[in-house]
Protein backbone atom coordinates (compact mmCIF):
# COMPACT_ATOMS: atom_id res chain seq x y z
CA UNK A 1 0.00 0.00 0.00
CA UNK A 2 1.04 3.71 -0.42
CA UNK A 3 1.21 6.46 2.24
CA UNK A 4 -1.92 7.61 1.60
CA UNK A 5 -3.48 4.03 2.49
CA UNK A 6 -1.23 3.23 5.19
CA UNK A 7 -2.57 6.67 6.71
CA UNK A 8 -6.46 5.93 6.23
CA UNK A 9 -6.18 2.04 7.38
CA UNK A 10 -4.08 3.78 10.66
CA UNK A 11 -6.22 6.60 11.45
CA UNK A 12 -2.53 8.28 11.43
CA UNK A 13 -2.27 11.70 9.61
CA UNK A 14 0.49 11.27 6.32
CA UNK A 15 2.25 13.79 8.17
CA UNK A 16 2.77 12.27 11.19
CA UNK A 17 3.82 9.19 9.61
CA UNK A 18 6.53 10.71 7.99
CA UNK A 19 7.47 12.09 11.42
CA UNK A 20 7.78 8.63 12.68
CA UNK A 21 9.85 7.42 9.61
CA UNK A 22 12.44 10.98 10.06
CA UNK A 23 12.50 9.42 13.94
CA UNK A 24 13.49 5.91 13.39
CA UNK A 25 10.17 4.72 14.76
CA UNK A 26 8.82 2.96 11.74
CA UNK A 27 11.20 1.51 8.88
CA UNK A 28 11.38 2.80 5.80
CA UNK A 29 8.64 1.37 3.02
CA UNK A 30 10.29 -0.25 -0.23
CA UNK A 31 11.46 2.16 -2.19
CA UNK A 32 9.32 2.44 -5.89
CA UNK A 33 10.79 5.81 -6.99
CA UNK A 34 12.41 8.84 -5.95
CA UNK A 35 9.09 10.05 -4.15
CA UNK A 36 6.82 7.10 -3.92
CA UNK A 37 7.05 3.99 -1.66
CA UNK A 38 5.10 0.59 -0.72
CA UNK A 39 3.89 -0.26 2.23
CA UNK A 40 2.84 -3.40 4.03
CA UNK A 41 1.13 -5.46 7.02
CA UNK A 42 4.17 -4.96 9.31
CA UNK A 43 4.14 -1.34 8.64
CA UNK A 44 0.58 -1.23 9.71
CA UNK A 45 1.23 -3.03 13.03
CA UNK A 46 4.34 -0.94 13.63
CA UNK A 47 2.32 2.33 13.02
CA UNK A 48 -0.34 1.28 15.08
CA UNK A 49 1.85 0.59 18.15
CA UNK A 50 3.87 3.74 17.55
CA UNK A 51 1.08 6.05 17.78
CA UNK A 52 -0.37 3.70 21.26
CA UNK A 53 2.95 4.99 22.63
CA UNK A 54 3.09 8.20 21.56
CA UNK A 55 -0.44 9.37 20.61
CA UNK A 56 -2.02 7.51 23.63
CA UNK A 57 0.59 6.76 26.14
CA UNK A 58 2.29 10.19 25.79
CA UNK A 59 5.80 8.08 25.70
CA UNK A 60 8.64 10.81 24.77
CA UNK A 61 10.31 9.72 21.13
CA UNK A 62 13.37 9.27 22.38
CA UNK A 63 11.97 6.76 25.28
CA UNK A 64 9.74 5.04 22.61
CA UNK A 65 12.15 4.29 20.28
CA UNK A 66 14.11 2.20 23.28
CA UNK A 67 10.60 0.29 23.96
CA UNK A 68 10.59 -0.53 20.33
CA UNK A 69 13.96 -2.00 20.46
CA UNK A 70 13.49 -3.87 23.46
CA UNK A 71 10.08 -5.26 21.55
CA UNK A 72 12.35 -6.08 18.87
CA UNK A 73 14.57 -8.16 20.99
CA UNK A 74 14.09 -11.95 20.52
CA UNK A 75 16.30 -12.48 23.52
CA UNK A 76 13.61 -10.99 25.73
CA UNK A 77 10.87 -12.87 27.30
CA UNK A 78 7.18 -11.52 26.44
CA UNK A 79 6.91 -10.03 30.11
CA UNK A 80 10.11 -8.16 29.63
CA UNK A 81 8.83 -6.66 26.20
CA UNK A 82 5.54 -5.55 28.18
CA UNK A 83 7.34 -4.28 30.78
CA UNK A 84 9.61 -2.40 28.90
CA UNK A 85 6.70 -0.65 26.96
CA UNK A 86 4.38 -0.40 30.40
CA UNK A 87 6.89 0.87 32.59
CA UNK A 88 7.87 3.61 30.04
CA UNK A 89 4.19 5.55 29.81
CA UNK A 90 4.75 8.35 31.80
CA UNK A 91 2.99 8.06 35.69
CA UNK A 92 -0.24 9.86 36.10
CA UNK A 93 0.72 13.48 37.47
CA UNK A 94 0.27 13.67 41.45
CA UNK A 95 -1.85 16.85 42.93
CA UNK A 96 -0.53 19.66 43.23
CA UNK A 97 0.93 19.88 46.78
CA UNK A 98 3.91 21.02 48.25
CA UNK A 99 7.00 19.01 47.76
CA UNK A 100 7.36 16.27 50.53
CA UNK A 101 9.93 16.68 53.02
CA UNK A 102 12.72 13.79 53.13
CA UNK A 103 11.29 12.62 56.64
CA UNK A 104 8.09 12.08 54.84
CA UNK A 105 9.40 10.12 51.84
CA UNK A 106 11.66 7.85 54.38
CA UNK A 107 8.20 6.80 56.07
CA UNK A 108 6.50 6.68 53.10
CA UNK A 109 9.44 4.54 51.42
CA UNK A 110 9.42 2.47 54.71
CA UNK A 111 5.11 1.53 54.44
CA UNK A 112 5.48 0.67 50.29
CA UNK A 113 8.25 -1.76 50.82
CA UNK A 114 5.87 -3.20 54.26
CA UNK A 115 2.50 -3.39 51.69
CA UNK A 116 5.00 -4.91 48.89
CA UNK A 117 6.54 -7.73 51.52
CA UNK A 118 2.82 -8.10 52.40
CA UNK A 119 1.77 -8.63 48.61
CA UNK A 120 4.77 -10.96 48.15
CA UNK A 121 5.77 -8.54 45.22
CA UNK A 122 9.35 -8.06 44.28
CA UNK A 123 11.16 -5.57 46.70
CA UNK A 124 12.64 -4.38 43.30
CA UNK A 125 9.28 -2.59 42.44
CA UNK A 126 9.86 -0.02 44.95
CA UNK A 127 12.48 1.68 42.47
CA UNK A 128 10.21 0.94 39.81
CA UNK A 129 8.67 3.60 37.99
CA UNK A 130 5.19 2.81 39.36
CA UNK A 131 6.66 2.13 42.87
CA UNK A 132 8.26 5.65 42.61
CA UNK A 133 5.16 7.11 41.70
CA UNK A 134 3.15 5.22 45.22
CA UNK A 135 6.06 6.54 47.46
CA UNK A 136 5.57 9.92 46.45
CA UNK A 137 1.77 9.83 46.44
CA UNK A 138 2.18 8.24 50.07
CA UNK A 139 4.58 11.09 51.03
CA UNK A 140 2.03 13.64 49.50
CA UNK A 141 -0.82 12.26 51.44
CA UNK A 142 1.11 12.33 54.96
CA UNK A 143 2.34 15.89 54.05
CA UNK A 144 -1.93 16.42 54.03
CA UNK A 145 -2.44 14.85 57.31
CA UNK A 146 -3.46 11.52 55.63
CA UNK A 147 -0.99 9.12 57.09
CA UNK A 148 -1.12 5.12 55.48
CA UNK A 149 0.49 2.33 56.69
CA UNK A 150 0.79 -0.67 54.35
CA UNK A 151 -2.25 -1.62 55.96
CA UNK A 152 -4.38 1.35 54.98
CA UNK A 153 -2.64 0.78 51.18
CA UNK A 154 -3.97 -2.69 50.97
CA UNK A 155 -7.55 -2.74 49.99
CA UNK A 156 -6.22 -0.67 47.42
CA UNK A 157 -3.70 -2.87 46.29
CA UNK A 158 -6.50 -5.70 46.12
CA UNK A 159 -8.54 -3.66 43.51
CA UNK A 160 -5.61 -2.80 42.02
CA UNK A 161 -5.10 -6.79 41.63
CA UNK A 162 -8.77 -7.18 40.06
CA UNK A 163 -8.16 -4.66 37.96
CA UNK A 164 -5.01 -6.11 36.56
CA UNK A 165 -6.30 -9.49 36.12
CA UNK A 166 -8.86 -7.78 33.81
CA UNK A 167 -6.29 -5.84 31.64
CA UNK A 168 -3.73 -9.72 31.13
CA UNK A 169 -7.61 -11.47 30.44
CA UNK A 170 -8.11 -8.69 27.65
CA UNK A 171 -4.77 -8.78 26.52
CA UNK A 172 -4.88 -12.23 25.49
CA UNK A 173 -7.13 -11.63 22.84
CA UNK A 174 -4.36 -10.54 21.04
CA UNK A 175 -1.88 -13.15 18.54
CA UNK A 176 1.01 -11.54 17.53
CA UNK A 177 3.35 -10.12 20.32
CA UNK A 178 3.87 -6.49 18.58
CA UNK A 179 -0.56 -6.04 19.35
CA UNK A 180 -0.01 -7.15 22.57
CA UNK A 181 2.27 -4.66 23.46
CA UNK A 182 0.54 -2.17 21.53
CA UNK A 183 -2.75 -3.11 23.44
CA UNK A 184 -1.19 -3.25 26.71
CA UNK A 185 0.07 -0.14 26.32
CA UNK A 186 -3.51 1.34 24.96
CA UNK A 187 -5.58 -0.67 27.28
CA UNK A 188 -3.17 0.52 30.63
CA UNK A 189 -3.43 4.32 29.60
CA UNK A 190 -7.01 4.00 28.34
CA UNK A 191 -8.68 1.76 31.04
CA UNK A 192 -7.05 4.90 33.77
CA UNK A 193 -9.92 7.34 33.42
CA UNK A 194 -12.40 4.26 33.31
CA UNK A 195 -11.10 2.88 36.49
CA UNK A 196 -11.32 6.37 38.13
CA UNK A 197 -14.77 7.61 37.11
CA UNK A 198 -16.05 4.10 37.79
CA UNK A 199 -14.62 4.55 41.22
CA UNK A 200 -15.93 7.82 42.06
CA UNK A 201 -19.55 6.08 40.74
CA UNK A 202 -19.06 3.29 43.53
CA UNK A 203 -18.18 6.03 46.09
CA UNK A 204 -21.63 7.65 44.94
CA UNK A 205 -22.80 4.23 45.75
CA UNK A 206 -21.12 2.99 49.12
CA UNK A 207 -22.05 6.71 50.45
CA UNK A 208 -25.71 5.81 49.87
CA UNK A 209 -25.73 2.65 51.02
CA UNK A 210 -24.08 3.74 54.36
CA UNK A 211 -26.27 6.96 54.81
CA UNK A 212 -29.32 5.66 53.84
CA UNK A 213 -30.49 6.12 50.33
CA UNK A 214 -33.27 8.91 49.59
CA UNK A 215 -35.99 6.96 47.77
CA UNK A 216 -36.19 8.63 44.73
CA UNK A 217 -32.79 8.85 43.63
CA UNK B 1 -5.34 33.90 65.77
CA UNK B 2 -4.02 36.20 63.81
CA UNK B 3 -3.67 35.58 59.81
CA UNK B 4 -0.12 34.70 60.25
CA UNK B 5 -0.75 31.64 62.82
CA UNK B 6 -3.33 31.07 60.48
CA UNK B 7 -1.15 30.23 57.55
CA UNK B 8 1.11 28.05 59.37
CA UNK B 9 -1.28 26.28 61.04
CA UNK B 10 -2.41 25.57 57.75
CA UNK B 11 0.06 25.62 55.45
CA UNK B 12 -1.63 28.10 53.20
CA UNK B 13 0.76 31.14 52.44
CA UNK B 14 -1.02 34.80 54.03
CA UNK B 15 -1.19 36.07 50.00
CA UNK B 16 -3.47 32.56 49.40
CA UNK B 17 -5.54 33.24 52.07
CA UNK B 18 -5.95 37.06 51.47
CA UNK B 19 -6.98 35.50 47.91
CA UNK B 20 -9.87 33.35 49.31
CA UNK B 21 -11.01 36.06 51.77
CA UNK B 22 -11.80 38.25 48.58
CA UNK B 23 -13.42 35.82 46.58
CA UNK B 24 -15.74 35.16 49.96
CA UNK B 25 -14.30 31.23 49.84
CA UNK B 26 -13.18 32.13 53.61
CA UNK B 27 -15.66 33.97 55.68
CA UNK B 28 -14.03 37.76 57.58
CA UNK B 29 -12.31 37.16 60.84
CA UNK B 30 -13.58 39.42 63.86
CA UNK B 31 -11.98 42.47 62.92
CA UNK B 32 -9.93 44.01 66.07
CA UNK B 33 -8.33 47.12 63.85
CA UNK B 34 -8.13 48.76 60.93
CA UNK B 35 -5.70 46.54 59.75
CA UNK B 36 -6.05 43.81 61.56
CA UNK B 37 -8.57 40.70 62.40
CA UNK B 38 -8.72 37.71 64.47
CA UNK B 39 -9.50 34.12 63.54
CA UNK B 40 -10.30 30.89 65.18
CA UNK B 41 -10.71 27.71 64.13
CA UNK B 42 -14.12 27.37 62.21
CA UNK B 43 -11.15 29.40 59.72
CA UNK B 44 -8.96 26.71 60.37
CA UNK B 45 -10.89 23.96 59.13
CA UNK B 46 -13.04 26.10 56.43
CA UNK B 47 -9.77 27.21 55.09
CA UNK B 48 -8.40 23.39 55.40
CA UNK B 49 -11.32 22.47 53.19
CA UNK B 50 -10.98 25.58 50.82
CA UNK B 51 -6.90 24.33 50.29
CA UNK B 52 -8.59 20.32 49.56
CA UNK B 53 -11.19 21.67 46.68
CA UNK B 54 -8.59 24.19 45.15
CA UNK B 55 -5.20 23.21 45.39
CA UNK B 56 -6.00 19.62 45.43
CA UNK B 57 -8.92 19.13 43.45
CA UNK B 58 -8.33 21.66 40.99
CA UNK B 59 -11.82 22.84 41.46
CA UNK B 60 -12.25 26.39 40.04
CA UNK B 61 -13.09 28.94 42.48
CA UNK B 62 -16.56 29.61 41.10
CA UNK B 63 -17.48 25.66 41.45
CA UNK B 64 -15.75 25.78 45.18
CA UNK B 65 -18.06 28.76 46.15
CA UNK B 66 -20.84 26.51 45.32
CA UNK B 67 -20.07 23.26 47.26
CA UNK B 68 -19.48 25.49 49.99
CA UNK B 69 -22.91 26.41 50.03
CA UNK B 70 -24.02 23.09 49.77
CA UNK B 71 -21.98 21.89 52.16
CA UNK B 72 -23.39 24.81 54.33
CA UNK B 73 -26.41 23.80 53.69
CA UNK B 74 -28.23 22.20 56.81
CA UNK B 75 -31.50 20.87 54.02
CA UNK B 76 -28.77 18.39 52.67
CA UNK B 77 -27.90 14.98 53.78
CA UNK B 78 -24.23 13.86 54.75
CA UNK B 79 -24.37 11.73 51.06
CA UNK B 80 -25.77 15.12 49.10
CA UNK B 81 -22.63 17.35 50.74
CA UNK B 82 -20.13 14.33 49.92
CA UNK B 83 -21.87 14.55 46.53
CA UNK B 84 -21.80 17.90 45.86
CA UNK B 85 -18.01 18.11 46.91
CA UNK B 86 -16.32 15.09 44.88
CA UNK B 87 -18.29 15.80 41.69
CA UNK B 88 -17.21 18.90 41.35
CA UNK B 89 -13.36 17.70 41.22
CA UNK B 90 -13.10 17.85 37.28
CA UNK B 91 -12.66 14.16 36.09
CA UNK B 92 -9.17 12.98 34.78
CA UNK B 93 -7.75 14.23 31.80
CA UNK B 94 -8.63 11.83 29.19
CA UNK B 95 -6.25 10.06 26.86
CA UNK B 96 -5.04 11.94 24.00
CA UNK B 97 -7.07 10.38 21.46
CA UNK B 98 -9.45 11.74 18.49
CA UNK B 99 -12.75 12.98 18.97
CA UNK B 100 -15.35 9.75 19.08
CA UNK B 101 -18.26 9.88 16.42
CA UNK B 102 -22.08 10.36 17.36
CA UNK B 103 -22.31 6.55 16.92
CA UNK B 104 -19.36 5.60 18.99
CA UNK B 105 -20.82 7.66 21.78
CA UNK B 106 -24.61 6.71 21.49
CA UNK B 107 -22.88 2.63 21.49
CA UNK B 108 -20.84 3.38 24.38
CA UNK B 109 -23.91 5.34 26.48
CA UNK B 110 -25.66 1.92 25.63
CA UNK B 111 -22.92 -0.14 27.24
CA UNK B 112 -22.59 1.93 30.14
CA UNK B 113 -26.24 2.13 30.68
CA UNK B 114 -26.94 -1.43 30.81
CA UNK B 115 -23.52 -1.74 33.33
CA UNK B 116 -25.13 0.16 35.95
CA UNK B 117 -28.13 -1.90 35.05
CA UNK B 118 -25.95 -4.89 35.84
CA UNK B 119 -24.99 -3.24 38.74
CA UNK B 120 -28.32 -2.21 40.40
CA UNK B 121 -26.41 1.58 39.97
CA UNK B 122 -28.79 4.54 39.90
CA UNK B 123 -29.68 5.14 35.45
CA UNK B 124 -29.07 8.58 36.38
CA UNK B 125 -25.62 8.03 37.00
CA UNK B 126 -25.35 7.88 32.91
CA UNK B 127 -25.44 11.96 32.76
CA UNK B 128 -23.44 12.54 36.17
CA UNK B 129 -19.85 13.89 35.75
CA UNK B 130 -18.45 10.46 35.75
CA UNK B 131 -20.48 8.68 34.13
CA UNK B 132 -20.24 11.45 31.15
CA UNK B 133 -16.73 10.60 31.74
CA UNK B 134 -17.08 7.04 31.48
CA UNK B 135 -19.22 6.88 27.77
CA UNK B 136 -16.38 9.22 26.35
CA UNK B 137 -13.41 6.78 27.37
CA UNK B 138 -15.60 3.82 26.03
CA UNK B 139 -16.26 5.78 23.19
CA UNK B 140 -13.02 6.92 22.42
CA UNK B 141 -11.62 2.91 23.29
CA UNK B 142 -13.82 1.96 21.08
CA UNK B 143 -12.47 3.91 18.44
CA UNK B 144 -9.21 2.64 18.41
CA UNK B 145 -10.26 -0.74 18.27
CA UNK B 146 -11.10 -2.36 22.35
CA UNK B 147 -14.58 -1.89 21.82
CA UNK B 148 -16.29 -2.96 25.58
CA UNK B 149 -19.26 -4.20 26.43
CA UNK B 150 -21.30 -4.08 29.87
CA UNK B 151 -19.66 -7.42 30.43
CA UNK B 152 -16.07 -6.31 30.14
CA UNK B 153 -16.47 -3.19 32.01
CA UNK B 154 -17.78 -5.23 34.68
CA UNK B 155 -14.69 -6.46 36.48
CA UNK B 156 -13.27 -2.81 36.27
CA UNK B 157 -16.72 -2.01 38.55
CA UNK B 158 -16.14 -4.59 40.90
CA UNK B 159 -12.34 -3.12 41.42
CA UNK B 160 -13.61 0.12 41.46
CA UNK B 161 -16.31 -1.13 44.36
CA UNK B 162 -13.46 -2.54 46.41
CA UNK B 163 -11.41 0.99 46.20
CA UNK B 164 -15.14 2.84 47.04
CA UNK B 165 -15.64 0.49 50.37
CA UNK B 166 -11.81 1.52 51.25
CA UNK B 167 -12.83 5.63 50.63
CA UNK B 168 -15.79 5.28 52.73
CA UNK B 169 -13.81 3.40 55.70
CA UNK B 170 -11.46 5.81 55.90
CA UNK B 171 -14.41 8.89 55.98
CA UNK B 172 -15.45 7.74 59.24
CA UNK B 173 -12.00 8.62 61.10
CA UNK B 174 -12.79 12.24 60.54
CA UNK B 175 -16.32 13.65 63.24
CA UNK B 176 -16.99 16.60 62.12
CA UNK B 177 -18.93 16.66 58.67
CA UNK B 178 -16.52 19.57 57.49
CA UNK B 179 -13.79 17.60 57.75
CA UNK B 180 -15.00 14.59 56.12
CA UNK B 181 -15.88 16.45 52.96
CA UNK B 182 -12.44 17.70 53.28
CA UNK B 183 -11.07 14.40 53.42
CA UNK B 184 -13.65 12.94 50.74
CA UNK B 185 -12.20 15.69 47.92
CA UNK B 186 -8.53 14.93 49.44
CA UNK B 187 -8.73 11.38 49.39
CA UNK B 188 -10.55 11.00 45.79
CA UNK B 189 -7.99 13.04 44.15
CA UNK B 190 -4.72 11.71 46.32
CA UNK B 191 -5.76 7.85 46.11
CA UNK B 192 -6.13 8.39 42.08
CA UNK B 193 -2.33 7.78 41.50
CA UNK B 194 -1.78 5.35 44.56
CA UNK B 195 -4.62 2.82 42.57
CA UNK B 196 -2.91 3.64 39.41
CA UNK B 197 0.25 3.36 40.69
CA UNK B 198 -0.69 -0.19 42.52
CA UNK B 199 -2.35 -1.06 39.09
CA UNK B 200 1.04 -1.13 37.29
CA UNK B 201 2.32 -2.86 39.56
CA UNK B 202 -0.20 -5.34 40.01
CA UNK B 203 -0.08 -6.11 36.05
CA UNK B 204 4.01 -6.81 36.54
CA UNK B 205 3.03 -9.58 39.15
CA UNK B 206 -0.18 -11.28 37.54
CA UNK B 207 2.17 -10.93 34.01
CA UNK B 208 4.97 -12.79 35.77
CA UNK B 209 2.43 -15.05 37.04
CA UNK B 210 0.85 -16.25 33.78
CA UNK B 211 4.42 -16.38 31.66
CA UNK B 212 6.41 -17.77 34.05
CA UNK B 213 8.37 -15.69 36.14
CA UNK B 214 12.19 -15.91 35.75
CA UNK B 215 14.32 -16.78 39.13
CA UNK B 216 16.19 -14.13 40.02
CA UNK B 217 13.22 -11.19 39.05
Amino acid sequence: MRLAELSARSGVSTATIKFYLREGLLPPGRRLSATQAEYDGTHLRRLRLVRALIQVGGVPVATAREVLAAVDDEGLTRHDRLGAAVWAIPQPAPARTREATAEETAAARTQVAALLQRLGWPSEDLDSPPGQALVRTVAALAGLGYPHDAEGLLPYARAAERAAEADLDMLEHFTSEEEQVEASVALTVLHEPVLLALRRLAQAQESARRTGRPEEW
